[in-house]
């Protein structure tokens, strides 16, 4: 298929590239010219210009947030310049305000607006190994459902594009619940002098044995050594989605506002780049008073 | 070896009878008659009082909380009536200061305090597939190790006691915290649409795919048919025990915080008795003005 | 002096009624015709258009909210209308981001722009007797002073207009969470069958003896009878503007985080009209699985 | 009258002796013998041991907490040495289960117990302007009211002596509130630059404008000079007594929740001896990464 893709952040660009490598026609476009040049040498296109995009038969978009779809489709015009029948899939993790604004605005001009945001790391997109939560007309979902099954799986959400922003928003609230749960746990623990690594690796290990668990726990129970996969800044953005869509299906989420004002102060302690996990451990050991190695204790090395 | 046993609720039998069946002489004791008779058909004694069971080498405890504790080894006196080396593994969910006091008391009689509580259900108490929390001193484990290993998986803590306890708490806390996600996850999305039974399938498997989350969806997601394996009432005293822990070692708890209001809500509008996750779940649909079926939704069958 | 007057909500049209009592020229716009013809009955000018206002030395403007103030001096034109050297006194509790904005346009326009919300209900603005919170330059403060003056009393809060709205905000937060305050204490107190009225009676004759704390005790001990004076709705408006201002400062606002989640509550319950103080009663009622009357006791008349 | 008075620290003391000043016989007990020479300085008489407080027809007490009053009254045996027809009247600040309890035990030896609590600090008590919150039988009251009279006025709230300690549990949880709320109003405006004196001086000169306010605002805004009045420790045990009493009742306390955190969060910052609204106001500026001065601003002097 010929396929237009916008954004190429680290997800963008992984996922363009598995396309390419799918024997799709994929033609890029991103605001600075770096990681195009690099799927052009992995066989993709670069367009010209933002509205040669349009040129696709569909077009799929990974863009940062909400201001840039707005920036990307409706002030720099893609939008505009979609032919009619033309379906968009905006694989991010934006507001479900967004996705029914953007879903009414596709349907005024004939184009076919699909939410389809991912659950994964750049990893699991080189893989082909996505969660994909997909919510649209089923028409418009079957036309990029061969792009799809290159990224990964697959879960519908509905007929409406908001739900699966929806489902997107409450996966990651839960994600951020998960983190801050195995933070307080190891904290409390680690105060009685329990290795904050023995303890999560024994819930890993059994009721908690999770991808999400496993992939958290080892940066709670030690500092980071690597730069952030995703920071406290993007959890405190995903955290405001939640409560965003929460308020308008007047929804209270006490877990969401806990996580928001822990969240922002780790911003305001300066610790907006840390990888989200690592933020969430320091600001509960922060507020027990405790500092230095995690949970304020010393961490042996695991046997 | 010979076993004293005391506290033959539906955990404390299924552990007293896989004991049995183990080969061990296991020697019972509990305040109603019935699970003792019960026991007695399986090949376990009978103790004709209380003292008796310190005939035993080792004392396993399985009471239902602190108090039952005090009343059974303080007030009644067994362990008064313990011998010195006798090791005493208690292997309920209790309070940190209770350990620390328990093991105390036990030091000045020459007896041996291990905390061993417990995850899992009876079914895997009967399975001996429990997960054990240990802590207490290297000797006394070894002692009732043998014990341990006929019941599930042992994982030690630390040389105090009052470790173990915290490990537990922890432990309970993280789950808790699990169910609280899962409800706000279900609510949040349920209110755009979303199945509580799709989105909280997905989850579980996926990010989520581990045994605490894959029992407390349906739970979450559908309404209740059984009787509780654990009730709301027993959540907020393990989130009590979580925040005494807590203010014992300095440590503030926001999610704790906010379980403990969820589970109080919850005895307040006469749910004390429903299954925790079932009553977390109400809690949520009631912040939200919601009622009737999961989420407010009609829940679909799943496909 | 000749004032421009937009935006004749309840307090804006005893506010332009005031100052048309002091003797000034005011002239005067509102989006329906009615409250203009009743100010025209008093004195007032209605301006033929919006931009008519534009004549007056000075606009003061009271509109609803954010959205208000940019439709109509924004997209409606009238901050392009007035001339350079004219002073715009934004009187409503709007927010510190729209406060930034709008001090940016209006000095691009050679306009000066001042903060001047109030705090008062339309009897005190009817009687001279709002608090007025100003900040912006002191030669524009200086050109508004004599109007503020009519209005009530004047405290000064810096040279950035949005010091004003800052400082607006904290107060409405300190409200809120006085009210949110005594609705606990009521509902705790009420358990034990003392008497709201009575405890509120107390609190409000001691240590509480303000103005705040009396006007909103009735209205928590006690049923409303009358419409609200201020709705849950605006409850909620104005914390979101705290929350909002909180994270563009990096400060987490625990107290306003559990306030959003209550009126939240208020608005999934259908009580969005209802007072902001009875619906915080009524949600500390609902938690507690209270219900009828306040405190879920019968409250006896007072004595 | 002939009065025993237990408990002489800085409250009890300021209240011995004016009691004594007020002509009553008041016979003085105190477990370190300072104070109680002090008193007798003043024309008090001293008890020879603690027993010998039962034979005055009166028994006051103002102990310390609840263990104080069970160990001086059931250990100690003071309850043992009360003649039927005593009245004892225990004015401190104790939990709602202890009053019951006592009430119980009192009423067994034929001894009527009244619970008074008090509002005020020492200087209000010496001054004879304490606010005492009474409950118990009418007749019981009626036999002490000379002597709250002398000490301040009274709030009757019930027949059952803990309905005046809900009353005051529930005031001192509004007291925690109000400074809490003041202390994020402070770092909300001071993050923009607001003067916490100028936002805290407003405030409390206008909605504001009452003694609890004008009490605390200033050791909000500023940083405290004096040893605390009233300890973050204290504030820790009074929220508890709230939780505690809303447990019993099932009542869910959402601000008492947070406040709870905040004052763990300052023991476990090494500031239990800190004044409870400095300390909270610490926490404030911590939480958003702010250190040194109030509000983390230069605090300018008031003008």
């Amino acid at each position: 298929m010929f396929v237009g893709f916008v954004g190429l952040g680290n997800m963008g660009a992984a996922m363009a590239s598995r396309l390419v490598g799918a024997g799709h026609r994929v033609r890029v476009w991103n605001r600075s010219v770096g990681p195009m040049e690099k799927l052009m040498g992995q066989g993709a296109e670069a367009a010209g210009s933002l509205p040669e995009l349009a040129e696709a038969e569909i077009v799929l978009s990974m863009l940062a947030n909400d201001e840039a779809v707005r920036e990307t489709f409706l002030r720099q015009g893609l939008l505009a310049a979609l032919r009619p029948g033309t379906v968009h899939a905006n694989m991010a993790t934006v507001s479900v305000s967004l996705a029914r604004e953007m879903a009414g605005l596709h349907r005024e001009r004939g184009v076919s607006y699909v939410s389809s945001p991912v659950l994964g790391r750049p990893d699991a997109a080189a893989a082909g190994k996505l969660n994909i939560m997909a919510a649209g007309s089923a028409d418009a979902i079957a036309v990029v459902q061969p792009l799809l099954d290159v990224l990964g799986k697959t879960w519908r959400f509905g007929e409406n594009a908001e739900q699966a922003n929806a489902a997107k928003i409450a996966t990651n609230l839960t994600l951020a619940c998960a983190i801050e749960a195995m933070c307080e746990a190891a904290q409390l623990a680690g105060s009685f002098g329990v290795s904050p690594v023995a303890l999560l690796g024994m819930l890993t290990e059994t009721a908690f044995a999770s991808p999400a668990y496993k992939l958290y726990a080892p940066l709670i129970a030690r500092e980071p050594t690597s730069p952030a996969g995703f920071s406290a800044a993007l959890g405190l953005k995903d955290v405001n989605l939640a409560l965003a869509a929460g308020e308008a299906a007047r929804v209270p989420l006490p877990f969401a506002s806990v996580l928001r004002d822990a969240f922002l102060e780790s911003v305001a302690h300066g610790e907006a780049d840390l990888e989200w996990a690592s933020a969430l451990a320091r600001a509960s050991r922060r507020r027990s008073g405790a500092s230095g190695s995690p949970a304020g204790v010393l961490t042996p090395p695991e046997p």
